[in-house]
């Protein structure tokens, strides 16, 4: 049973109850909308992430704008999605175990769902449970290390034994190159992103050609984020992009700079934490009722959106503190702020619905059905 | 819809689909009852607090062996709990807001609810709420700030403002006094800890001094955490304790010292994140299937319990990085480890499902009713 949604369709934005995870709806169709746009343009295919929003209502929206389908990190995000009528879906992730294995088959059956490898162990095992489930042909990407220094093998010749061997097995099929260069996103200069992404490019290009070399074509080099995507689509060797935050935006990625060095403008903030001042206890300090079971803080704590006098200060597990500076005090008891998330994606994951607004009112009710769902 | 249970009934441990809560059972047991024993040696009341594990399950447990009722943090949480079977429950917290105070007073009509207050404003609008209601009298306890400096009014002359105010309301009782001390609960000493609560017990017993004097007497003064207990306990002030983490510990609250200056040996963890090995892409690195979705890291990274080789170095939102001595080393892909939390609360508010293990063996599936219940 999951908890009662905090709020009403109809409702007015004052009487959503707090903390609630709130969606600016007129920003967020903005967001999906320029992404759609300017990859339009670019000619590489978009495939956001849904880790980010865990969400089908959105990732049906995106593809309606011209997505080719999502991505997703665990089998049973992958299961929300599907359920949700997603029909094409890509893990962007090692699958290890049975039981994961067996859910993932399941879902091929109906959608269709790639998946990425970085071991012979790996390529074995969804060769087992490909033919186990009478699949036809599951496509599996490779995954190379674009220096994050997380999965991955090595570009190059690593890469191709593993695309030899998942081309070599009567279920699997080699799909492409899964090059995602995650330690990118958050450099904050533009001139470093870009040096990022072409180094990545480089190294993607380089295995592409080695593997054409040797007679395996490589339709598909997936990758980006939020923060870099303007320059995959734009390298000539990267075929999808994978971005996802840019529909809500968070103060992390706020800080990114634009190439004239101003904070980025690429998107804007539409996705907010609603919280009440609970306590008043003294004149530089308001507690909202929004800490750690409402926000998440691995990247800083949130930003206090329409009130410059306060900032969050420290959270503990029910609470959060801020500091108010006494000239401009204009916080109350009682009183609603909107937060914005140092980080979206587990933010949204402590969620059960987005609350959709719309000039003050409560539009719609979405329910984040992916939500937990980390097998 | 709430996410798939990560495991079934006689599954053996191995099978339990990852990341997934394990609770070792035969733990978890004798820390329930190591507690209830020795609070019942001390003649004060047990009062757990039920925002450590959201499972109404867990709170009828604790009040078969003495318990007289839990403590929550939000007023959905008490409907998780209600709702759940338990008939005495404390919201240890401000309560702000049209919509949670008629909530609050739902609740009321079918259990023994108590709340607390830090302004007079709260008084007046639970007052109205409880009148609209028509509930007979609504037990309101004062919060006084130990030094945390989160919510609270100051001991003495303003706690006995509030009192009063509260007294003189129809619908409303003075109950006692709140006087928890969170931010003594992690000094690491003995001493520490000892000193600070000797400060907040003086705190408790001059504000309940003065209110006697005044011809209020305060038959409740509720406090007291998993750190500090026994000291709160041999007070002679407080008459009841708040405690929470005992049940599950946490790398946090592992840290803290003894008398003797060893590590805590109070009580003995119980709580663990089950994870994969999913990824092995070089011999001093291990990639587990959790990362910030499926932990809390405000208090610090997971112990890993069961590989004394590996240190949980880095967490992206799916995936942990293990940085694994060479000499030892055992992990292979796919293998499972036992992860202790930094941090059990946020920790458990991101699963819907405890999976409690008995000699390697799913005794149980418990739901935990109250995850994400933040309003």
């Amino acid at each position: 049973m999951p908890v009662r949604p905090p709020a009403e369709i109809g409702m007015s934005l004052d009487e959503v109850d707090t903390p609630a995870l709130i969606v600016d709806l007129d920003a967020f169709e903005r967001n999906l909308k320029r992404l759609a746009d300017r990859v339009r343009q670019s000619g590489v295919r978009l495939r956001p992430h849904a880790k980010t929003h865990k969400c089908p209502v959105i990732a049906l929206k995106q593809i309606e704008l011209g997505a080719v389908g999502v991505c997703v990190q665990k089998v049973s995000e992958a299961e929300a999605m599907v359920y949700g009528g997603v029909r094409d879906v890509l893990v962007t992730n090692e699958v290890m175990g049975r039981q994961k294995l067996r859910h993932l088959m399941a879902l091929a059956h109906t959608a269709r769902i790639g998946v990425c490898v970085d071991d012979p162990q790996q390529i074995a095992d969804l060769e087992a449970a490909a033919a186990e489930a009478g699949l036809k042909t599951l496509p599996v990407h490779v995954e190379i290390n674009m220096g994050g220094n997380r999965c991955g093998v090595e570009p190059g010749e690593p890469a191709l034994k593993l695309a030899r061997l998942v081309e070599d097995q009567p279920h699997l099929s080699f799909a492409g190159l899964q090059a995602y260069h995650g330690s990118a996103q958050h450099l904050r200069g533009w001139d470093e992103r870009q040096r990022a992404i072409e180094g990545a490019a480089d190294k993607a290009a380089l295995t592409r050609d080695l593997l054409a070399a040797n007679g395996i074509p490589c339709d598909s080099i997936t990758g980006a984020g939020t923060g870099t995507f303007e320059f995959e689509a734009g390298s000539g060797v990267y075929t999808e992009l994978q971005c996802g935050s840019y529909i809500f935006m968070d103060a992390d990625y706020g800080r990114n700079l634009d190439k004239d060095g101003a904070q980025t403008r690429a998107f804007e903030p539409s996705l907010f934490v609603w919280a009440t001042v609970m306590s008043r206890p003294a004149e530089a300090r308001a507690i909202v009722d929004a800490g750690l079971k409402a926000l998440a803080f691995d990247s800083g704590p949130p930003l206090v959106w329409d009130e410059p006098s306060a900032t969050y200060e420290r959270a503990s597990d029910e609470h959060g503190r801020l500091a108010v500076a006494g000239a401009t005090n204009r916080l109350r008891l009682g009183d609603k702020v909107k937060l914005v998330p140092g980080h979206c994606d587990p933010t949204v994951n402590l969620y059960d619905w987005y609350v959709g607004i719309r000039h003050d009112r409560v539009e719609s009710l979405w329910p984040i059905t992916a939500r937990g769902a980390v097998y």
